[in-house]
């Protein structure tokens, strides 16, 4: 059984051979630019923990988690664009290095790789890895819509807004572990319930970095406290207090006050989540979606030594959240 | 064997059926729209008739036929954004009906529907399909970015025109027939050939269109004439004529004179053309291609009869052109 680091260096592999195979080709510049600023891997890394948790043999799980990773970059690069942001990881964004043209071209071309990539799936598999990639990228799309939509709702809801966080980054992180449960030759029901763990989890963490952004310590997150406040997004925290708070309160919550500085925003709005208990809500909602999730990962048919290196992640990645 | 007429009430009916079946969902009324501003639906009809051309039940090669329609229409809509297109058969282009937001996304489910859509190909030509459609699809992203780079180029040869060409557009109509073939059952050979004829055929028709945009007769053409020539765009027309011009005459090639007006601009340009005799050599040029296209056509294993269903769409496509 491969360890966490193993599983990594497999997949860091694949990714440098797939950027040298790439070469020189202008517009596969960016491609290899956005799968050069690095990342958790986290997608891959699920899919070939899935497929080890029913298989010895994992190596017919490297391409399609390969195509995985290349599909997640392709997503980064185009919805960069649209959040108009000009970085990604300390580093220029594409369309700010190029321009948006490129962005968007390469960004397709990206999407098309992705496919060319998991059409390396073992051929009794393909069918239906094919399915859960296409449903899974179409949520995708829907999710990023939804997202962008709600910057122009005041009245959205949180089973909405937990709609919107599951399709735009949970369902990627359930078909990363679906499609590696296919190829390790998993029971349909072991399939369903590692997706839904996944599906769940990746709730939770979700929320958890809501929380963080808002009452988290930046030193030990690495990112401005009270970044979704002065970006006046929508999140489970802004929802959840809009649902109780006064007309004034609204206008704060809605970026609609103004504020002489960023830090008092930040101080009143934060009080304000704190005063209506969101702050307590998204807690409560998380552990229920983490216990949920573990609900889920008992229910499969796997030995627990398997499963223990699926919760390892888990933990690694709650680690870097606190 | 079915006669023009019919394929295309074939396709008509499978798009309909496509953009039933796509509904309310708000991501997908971008791509019912494009579908819906209709065309000649040149590159299914290619496919089915490549089909036909080795099979009486085209059936098959339905549902491929319209994945390349849909994928036709993504790179419309993606193409559309970067050249800052107000209209599309005279209506609203979707970044401008939307925004350029939606544009992108709804462009990027489209593709990702296309793939949906080719995933429906019989399985045992699956394989090979989706090869062709990815390289097909790399090819036309790869020509695309060929095109963008040209407008900031003024030393663009006829020969890098000419893959150009070859790569934004008439790899697609390769495509399109190549993949009917496949499902046909076409030898190898005959794949090769009928691939072989539609770029060929492609590059003969882009370059009358270039023609057409400069010495055509609008009230023909319903295209205003010296569009081109207006936007300053590279074709093998300007091409072929910065070749020999003098250094003004470069200058009002390339748009760096300025000139009273529009038609000023347009009379000076088309007569540079003339003068340097690039007009006579677009037509010598689009003659060899089309040549070169009824070469490959002969050279298949194909009853007379089959054959003649293409030539006939050739036929109605240079009736189009004159």
């Amino acid at each position: 059984m491969h360890q966490l680091e193993d599983l990594q260096a497999i997949i860091q592999k694949k990714i440098d051979g797939f950027c040298r195979k790439n070469g020189e080709e202008a517009i596969l510049q960016p491609v290899n630019y956005i799968l050069s600023l690095g990342g958790k891997r986290i997608r891959p890394l699920l899919t070939l923990l899935a497929a080890q948790t029913f298989t010895d043999d994992i190596d017919d799980a490297v391409y399609p988690a390969l195509a995985i990773e290349v599909f997640h970059n392709f997503t980064l690069m185009h919805d960069d664009i649209m959040d108009n942001a000009p970085l990604r990881r300390g580093k220029a964004t594409v369309h700010e290095k190029w321009n948006r043209d490129v962005a968007i071209l390469s960004g397709d071309a990206m999407l098309i790789q992705a496919y060319q990539l998991i059409m390396k799936t073992r051929p009794e598999c393909l069918a239906h890895v094919m399915e859960t990639f296409n449903t899974t990228a179409l949520e995708v799309c829907v999710g990023q819509q939804m997202d962008m939509d709600f910057q122009f709702r005041n009245d959205v809801t949180v089973d909405e807004y937990i709609e919107m966080i599951r399709l735009k980054t949970s369902v990627l992180l359930g078909g990363s572990m679906k499609i590696g449960s296919i190829i390790g030759g998993a029971s349909e029901s072991d399939q369903q319930a590692i997706y839904n763990f996944a599906i769940a989890l990746g709730i939770s963490f979700q929320l958890w970095d809501d929380y963080l952004d808002t009452f988290g310590d930046s030193s030990k997150t690495g990112k401005q406290v009270g970044g979704d406040i002065l970006a006046n997004k929508k999140t489970i925290l802004s929802i959840k207090t809009l649902e109780s708070a006064s007309p004034e309160e609204k206008n704060q919550l809605l970026g609609l006050t103004e504020f002489k500085n960023p830090e008092d925003k930040i101080q009143v709005v934060s009080e304000l989540y704190r005063t209506y208990g969101a702050d307590h809500f998204l807690v409560r909602t998380a552990e229920a979606y983490y216990d949920k999730a573990n609900q889920y990962l008992s229910e499969m048919q796997a030995s627990s030594e398997r499963v223990g290196n699926i919760l390892q992640l888990v933990d690694q990645l709650k680690v870097r959240s606190n």
